[in-house]
């Protein structure tokens, strides 16, 4: 018998994170009698005066939003990360390390109607849109960036990843330190640019476009790909073209591209299941604050989008037990997932 | 303002991982708009004739299962591992790096009743069950283990964490390569018991008994912690008074005091928001297969439970956008939670 990997469990190499993923094509015939999740809520009004992210509504601190009419920005009513708090005392059992958190939250919202979101907007308005945020992503990335180590830009997108509001908007969280995530990233990018005088991923993205077979869709810009170690079932990566370390450094074409690309595979993912495709998502480059300074030539600028669905609308993969105490597990290859985003129309379902 | 643990926030260290948690207590005054989970099921049969866990009953694969009368165990009818598959090809590509995954996948099931959880039982019953659990985790870590390198057991229960059968059971997977997780902690107990001499999980249970204040419950054989470095709100650590690096080693009254803790921490689980807590949890301990030749001996034997709840039966604690991209975020300090879990009654809430 030879090796298929459609059909053979195997493990593959994440080399951005160091960790090892299980592929097991053959576990998609297993029948699901588990957990289905509600369908996405499709009646949404447009204007809620009781939803704090809308125009003119009073927020929980009683300060009233403005009447905005495309993005807004402010500092989260109930933030995870404060400016000013006192430090743990500095100890050296290595058993019980603590150190200091500093750091801001934001939130985001990408439009004034509740009821909107990027794929099921016209190519100009999404245009519109994502220019305008990607100009305010890049705003807060500066801003931020002089100050912290590291800004987080994320978006969780549906009631399933945890999202508590449907009004669209994504978050930033700024902190004092490296997360854990990034700090692999940064590691192994390093790393791999000491050994090779290349950036890892625009070595990458250059092998994706010749192998071809994990591509999503592609612009004059930018890549979209199911990555090779990817974890959840309908994971992408978002890799430019051209080797950009942070997103501050984008051209007004790649940010015309960056709308063009969003769209495109937002679109595709609502395609999938015929819903409102849930995920988080978020952007990496190479760290700022005291680290501006430096070139940080290993680190390549991309997107990241984990999506938890894997059969329909309402069946998501667990991540539980083996996952959480082993490793991360996932029922079909990188290579058939791209296959179904890729046969995709670029199209919207809801548009004919 | 000086520091305080339980109002300030700041980043802790988990040794075994090597990877830090960001604590913001002052998080948990934040209102909660998002998705609530189903409660769990109340009106579960003892036994369903279409459950392929049930006694007597024929399994998808056409097995009959036996009429037993304590555990049973078979070997999952759609394993994620098999035993026999072709390798991928060798790639020297630091990009593509895929390699072989064999093994197997069981069930393990508690008892013949389907509406029976471990806390629910008298404490003879349940010595009863957990004596003839861990004598059969035994002999699967024995017979798994000559073949492979690592045999993790693990429970999912709850449909929230993805347990697609209400019949009370576990899972057996063992591989051939070291998974994540497990190899982390090998390495970095490895590392501490050559700068210290001591092993790392025997030297904290020393220093978490001495103070106290992260202590769920103990006995004379075990002592039950929310670890420093604990991620899931309510996320304990089994751990050993003796040195013990594999579940094999375990004497007898080392296995019946093991009964008598789980009995203990899962009805403090159920008092906690008076239902069926969900959770996944499992075994770690030392390699087998290859390496049970070796000493071993910087492992200690230790079990982990990660519950999803947060704030109430039906609200879960969401480890997405930040998480997922940036570093693992808790809203309570480990010894709030401690101490939550330690004030509540060792009989379970049903039981009057
Ligand atoms: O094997 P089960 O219980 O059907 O499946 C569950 O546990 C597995 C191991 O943690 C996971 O891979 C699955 O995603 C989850 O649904
Ligand atoms: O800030 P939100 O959207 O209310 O909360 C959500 O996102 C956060 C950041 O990923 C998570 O920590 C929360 O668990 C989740 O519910």
């Amino acid at each position: 018998m030879s090796f298929e990997a459609t059909e053979h469990q195997h493990v593959r190499f994440n080399p951005l994170s160091g960790n090892w993923v299980l592929v097991c094509p053959h576990r998609m015939k297993r029948p699901w009698a588990g957990q289905v999740e509600k369908p996405t809520e499709e009646n949404i009004p447009a204007h809620d005066p009781m939803n704090p992210l809308c125009p003119r509504v009073t927020r929980p601190n009683g300060q009233i939003n403005p009447d905005y009419e495309s993005t807004f920005v402010f500092t989260n009513d109930f933030p995870a990360l404060l400016e000013e708090v006192p430090s743990p005392p500095e100890s050296d059992d290595p058993l019980f390390r603590a150190s200091q958190a500093r750091g801001t939250c934001r939130v985001m919202c990408f439009h004034p109607h509740t009821n909107i979101t990027l794929p099921l907007m016209s190519q100009e308005e999404i245009r519109a849109v994502v220019n305008q945020l990607s100009m305010m992503w890049v705003m807060e990335m500066e801003e931020l960036g002089k100050k912290y180590i590291w800004v987080q830009i994320f978006e969780n997108k549906g009631a399933v990843m945890g999202c508590s509001n449907p009004h669209p908007h994504c978050q930033i969280w700024a902190s004092s330190f490296m997360p854990n995530e990034p700090h692999l990233k940064d590691t192994n990018q390093r790393q791999y640019f000491l050994e090779h005088g290349t950036p890892m991923l625009m070595d990458y993205v250059a092998r994706e476009l010749e192998k071809k077979d994990r591509l999503v869709v592609t612009n004059s810009h930018w890549v979209v790909v199911v990555p090779y170690w990817a974890v959840w079932p309908y994971e992408t990566m978002i890799l430019p073209r051209r080797h950009v370390t942070r997103m501050t450094e984008l051209s007004n074409e790649e940010k015309d591209g960056l709308a063009d690309i969003v769209k495109k595979l937002t679109t595709k993912y609502d395609n999938l299941f015929k819903c409102s495709f849930p995920y988080s998502m978020g952007w990496h480059g190479a760290p700022t604050g005291p680290r501006l300074e430096n070139e940080e030539k290993h680190w390549v600028f991309h997107g990241c989008y984990y999506p938890p669905l894997l059969r329909s609308a309402t069946v998501k993969k667990f991540m539980v037990g083996y996952e959480m105490l082993a490793q991360a597990q996932r029922d079909l290859t990188a290579e058939q997932a791209a296959q179904k985003l890729r046969d995709l129309s670029e199209i919207h379902y809801k548009i004919t």
